[in-house]
C-alpha cells in the first residue's frame, strides 16, 4: 500500500492466483446403491485430489435416493478437468446411473434479478454483491417498472426494463428470454410481482429462485397481511423456493420468521414481512451459488 | 418441617393472606370514544384503588375498537366488590354502551383438559400447574381413551374416560357437557383429537383454547408432517387459537415454529412440533388465566 | 398521475394535513402512589383528548416505580399545547412529584448518525428512513473515515467528516459537539468504532443509540468472532442499547440472534452478526422514535 | 394386544429383529490430508457396506484438522466388527495417523443422569426416553437430594441419594465414581447444583454433558436473572456443554434463547430459562447418542 512498493515489478499473474482457482464441487444424485462414495472418492484418489468437505445423504437406507456433494482442490484443476469428467462418466453413468454436475468454484455463476417497484430483495442481493458476501456475477437486473433504473446502475449493473402485466404476457417473455439465453445460470425473481409461465420455465433452462410472504397457516389470494392480522397472527415469514410448474408451490430452499403482536398494523406486517423476505432471499441464493442444494422431487437436500 | 412446630398456635388467618387477596383484573371493551380511560380511572379512584398495571389498545384512532386491562388493588376488595361493580355499571353501561368484566386476581379460574393419547401438551400442563406456573384450578381430565388415566391421577386431578368417536358424537357431548357444566370456566384441548360440534360450544358456554400444528404454509389434511417433508419445509410450528365453528380458523392467541432440516423424517418433524405445541399452549393459557387476552372479532388482543 | 390532473386548482393546505399533526404522545414517570393514571386522564379529559392508546406498568405494585406512556389527540393541538402542559405540571409536579414529557407526533426527531467503515447498519437506517419506516429527520452523518461520504451524499443528507483515533480524541468530540449541539435529538452510532467519552455524554445531551455484537455467552476483548468460533458457539446476536458511562453497559433496549454452525468461518460469523445487528439497531431506532422506551435505572421499559 | 395373540407361537427371532442391528457408525478424527475419505471408503467397501450418510468437514482447506462421520450397514454386522477393526487400524492408524471409532447403533449408551432439586431438565430427559426418542438406556440417576426419588422411580430407574456440598466434596465424588464406574458411557448433569472436580473428570473417563443458563451478555455470578433484569435483557438463553476443567467453559453443544420483556419478574425469567434448558439439553443429549458431535479442541463440530 506504502508507494515504495509501485516501484517494484509488478508481480506474474500466477502469483496473484485466485484460492479457489484449483477448487471444485461435484454433485452427485440418484438411486442408492452401496459403493457410490468409494466409487466417486476412487476417481479422486485418482487424481490425487484432495477432499475439502463431503456431505452424502440417502433418504432411506435401503432403495431411497443418493446425494452428495464433494468439494475437492486438485493441482492445475483446468488443465485436468476434462479428464475428471471423462472418468466420471465412466464410473458413475454405467452400471451406477448416476447424474452429477461438476464445476469449477472460481467460475462464478451469472445471474439474472427480476424485480417490480419493490427494492429491499434487490438492493439487499447488490449491497451482499459489492461486499463480496454472494459469488455471483449479476449479469443484468430485469424489471416491468422503470423505477429502479438509477440504484441498479448505480452499482455498475445493467439495468432492462422490460415492461409486462396480463395483457403482454408472451411478448414480454419473448424479450426476457432474448436477453437472457445464453447470458446466465440463474434467474432470482426478488420479488418480481408478475406470473412466469411454463413456457418461459422451459425455455429459459436454468434454475428460478423466488421468494414470497409466508405465514402459520397460509392466506390465499390479495392482502394476505390484513387476513393474517384479521386472524390475529404472532409470527410472519417469507419462503425462498425454486420456481415449477406449480406456481408458489416449488421445493423449498429456506424460511424464516419474525414476530408480531396486535398492534401492528397490516402495513407495519408488511415491513416485517419485507425484513424477513430479504434475509431468507440472500441466504436461499448464498446456498444456491455454492451448489450447497439439491432438488430431491418437490423438497430439497440443503448441505450446510 | 419440623414436628416441633407444630405444637406452635397456628397464625391467625390474617397473617397468612394471599398476596393477591385485594387485587382485581378489569377488561372493558366496546367503540372507541374520547372518556373512557377518565371514567374507568374515576370509578377506580372513588374506591381509592392503586392500579398495578394497565393496557389500553384501540384498533384505530377514530372510530376503532376500544380494549382496556386494568389490574388493580383496593383495601378489603371482598368487602367492597359489589359495590364497584355497580358504578362500574352505571358509568360503563350508560351512555358509553362498553361490555366489562371484573375478576379477582385470587379466585383461580377452574380448568377442564381434555385429550386423546398424546400426553406431551396435557403432562406439560400439569407439571406447569404443580409448579406453580399456571394460576388455575384443574378440576378434571376428559379422554376418549383410558390410557392417561394413572398419571393424571398421579397428580391428584380426577380423570373421566368418556368415548368418543365418529360414531357416537351426539352421545359423548352430552356427557361431557354433564360432567363441565358449571363446573368450569375454560377448557383446554390438549391434542383432543375429535371434533367439537358447534352444539358443543354453545352448550359449554366457557371459552375453549386449542393447539394445533402449523406450517408456512399450511398443509391440509391427512398427514401434514410427511406433506411439509415432501415440500422440503424448515419449519414448523404449532398455533394455540380459541374454538370458534370453524374448525382451526378461530382466534389465534400464540405461535411459535421450531427449525428443521431434510435430514429430519416426518416422524422427527412430529416431535419437533411436538416440542413447539406444549409451549405455545403453555403460554396461551397462562395468559388467559391472567385475563391477558382478549377477543376482538376474529383476531386477539393479548396484552403482555 | 395523469396530466389532466395538473390542471385541477390546488387543494388548500388544510386538505392535506398531516393525519398525525393532533397526535401527542406523553411520558410519565417516578415513584408509583395511587391516582396517577386518574390524574393523568383528568387533565387529558379536561382538554377532551381522545386517547389512542395507553401503556402503564408498575415495577412493583407497592412501592416500585411507575411509568406511563399515553398517546393521544386533541383538537388543534398546536393552539392548546401549552395550556396542557401548563395544567400537566401542576398535577403531576406538585405532590405527586413524577416527570414527564409531551411530544407533539408530527414533530420528527432530528438525528445524528456516527459511523465509521462498516455501512451495513448506516444504509440500513437511511434506506428504511427514505421508504417512510423511521419517523425522523436525519440532520447529519459524522464519520471518522471518508469512505461513506458519496452513498451517504446519495440520500441526500449532510455528510462530515471527523478523524478521531486514540490520539485526537479531544479535539474530535470537541468538533463533532459543535456539529451537534442545538441540532439533534438522537445520536446513533451505527458500528462507530472509536470510544465515547463521559464529557462527550455530558455535553451531547441527547441520548446515544449503540448497537454491538453480543454472544452467549459474551466474550471480551479482541477477535470475538474468532473466540466465538473456538468455543463452538451456535448463536451470535446483537444488543441496541443506550450508552451510559460505562462502556457498553448501558439500559438494553432490543436483542436479537442469528443460528450458526461449525461449518462457518469467523469471517462467516461476523456477516451472520452484520444481518442481526442492522435488524436490532432499527428496532431501537424505531421504537425511540416513537416515545416507546423509557428508561428504568439501568433497565429499559419498553412498550410495544 | 388381544388375547387371542398371546395363543399364537412366537415368531422367529430373525423376525422381529432390530432394523439397526446392522448399522455401524464410524467416527474419523485428525490432520487433514489427501486421501482419507478413499481410504476409509475403501475399507468399507472392501465388507460390502451400504453407506447410508457421511458427513466430513476439515477446519481447513491446507493443514486443518479432518472430522468424518460415516453411518452404514453391513450384512451379520456382529460376525464381521472385529474384522472391519483390524483393517482400520492398519488403514487408518498407519501413516494417516488417525484416530476413529466404531460403535454399532444398536449398542445403545448407558447414562447417569445428576440432579439435584429442579425437576424440569430430569423429568423431560426421562419423558422422552419413555416416549423412544432418545436412545440410550438410563442407568441411573444421582441426586444430592431426596426429593427426586420417587418421580424417578416412577419411571422404572433406579434413584441413588448421594449427599453432596461443599463440606463433603471428596468422599461424595468417590461414591458417585463407585456407582458410575464400569456402568456408564455419559453423564448429564441436569441442573446438578454442584461443583464437578477434575479429578471427577478424570476418573469417571466418560463424556460429562452440563446445561446452564445464559445470556446476551453473560452475568456472572448469583442470582443472574435478577442481574439480568436489571440490565433490561430481552432474550435469555441456555446452553449446552461438555464439562472440562474450566468450569461453564467447554465446547458448547447446542444453545437457544426465548423473548422475555420488561412485565417479566426475574422468577418468570427463569421459568423461560428453564424452558429452553430442557429443550437445548434434549437435542445436545439426542446428538451426543447418536454419536453426531465431535470434540475439536474447544469447540464442536455438530454432524446434523
Amino acid at each position: 500500500m506504502s508507494s515504495q512498493l509501485e516501484t517494484r515489478p509488478k508481480p506474474a499473474p500466477a502469483a496473484v492466483e485466485n484460492p479457489l482457482q484449483n477448487e471444485a464441487r461435484l454433485i452427485v444424485q440418484g438411486v442408492d446403491q452401496p459403493g457410490i462414495v468409494a466409487a466417486v472418492s476412487a476417481v479422486l484418489g485418482d487424481f490425487n485430489a484432495n477432499i475439502v468437505s463431503l456431505d452424502q445423504y440417502s433418504s432411506d437406507a435401503s432403495g431411497g435416493r443418493f446425494f452428495q456433494r464433494t468439494v475437492f482442490n486438485i493441482a492445475d484443476l483446468p488443465l485436468v478437468k476434462d479428464a475428471i469428467e471423462e472418468e466420471l462418466a465412466k464410473v458413475l453413468g454405467g452400471d451406477l446411473d448416476l447424474t452429477w454436475t461438476l464445476s469449477e468454484s472460481s467460475k462464478l455463476k451469472r445471474v439474472a434479478i427480476f424485480a417490480s417497484k419493490s427494492d429491499h430483495c434487490l438492493l439487499d442481493l447488490l449491497w451482499r454483491h459489492k461486499h463480496g458476501e454472494l459469488e455471483m456475477d449479476v449479469a443484468m437486473v430485469i424489471s416491468n417498472h422503470p423505477d429502479l433504473a438509477e440504484e441498479v446502475r448505480g452499482f455498475g449493473i445493467p439495468f432492462f426494463h422490460v415492461p409486462a402485466d396480463r395483457t403482454n404476457r408472451a411478448e414480454a417473455e419473448e424479450r426476457q428470454l432474448a436477453l437472457l439465453q445464453g447470458n446466465v445460470d440463474l434467474v432470482i425473481l426478488a420479488r418480481y410481482m408478475q406470473i412466469i409461465t411454463d413456457d418461459f420455465l422451459e425455455k429459459v433452462g436454468v434454475p428460478v429462485i423466488n421468494i414470497h410472504h409466508s405465514f402459520l397457516p397460509a392466506f390465499i389470494g390479495a392482502g394476505p397481511y390484513q387476513k393474517a392480522k384479521d386472524r390475529g397472527v404472532k409470527l410472519i415469514g417469507a419462503t425462498a423456493h425454486y420456481v415449477t410448474k406449480d406456481l408458489d408451490e416449488g421445493p423449498i430452499i429456506e424460511q424464516d420468521v419474525a414476530r408480531v403482536n396486535h398492534s401492528d398494523s397490516a402495513q407495519q406486517l408488511a415491513r416485517r414481512g419485507a425484513d424477513v423476505e430479504r434475509l431468507v432471499l440472500a441466504r436461499a441464493v448464498e446456498w444456491h451459488l455454492q451448489d450447497r442444494i439439491i432438488r430431491d422431487g418437490n423438497s430439497t437436500v440443503v448441505f450446510r
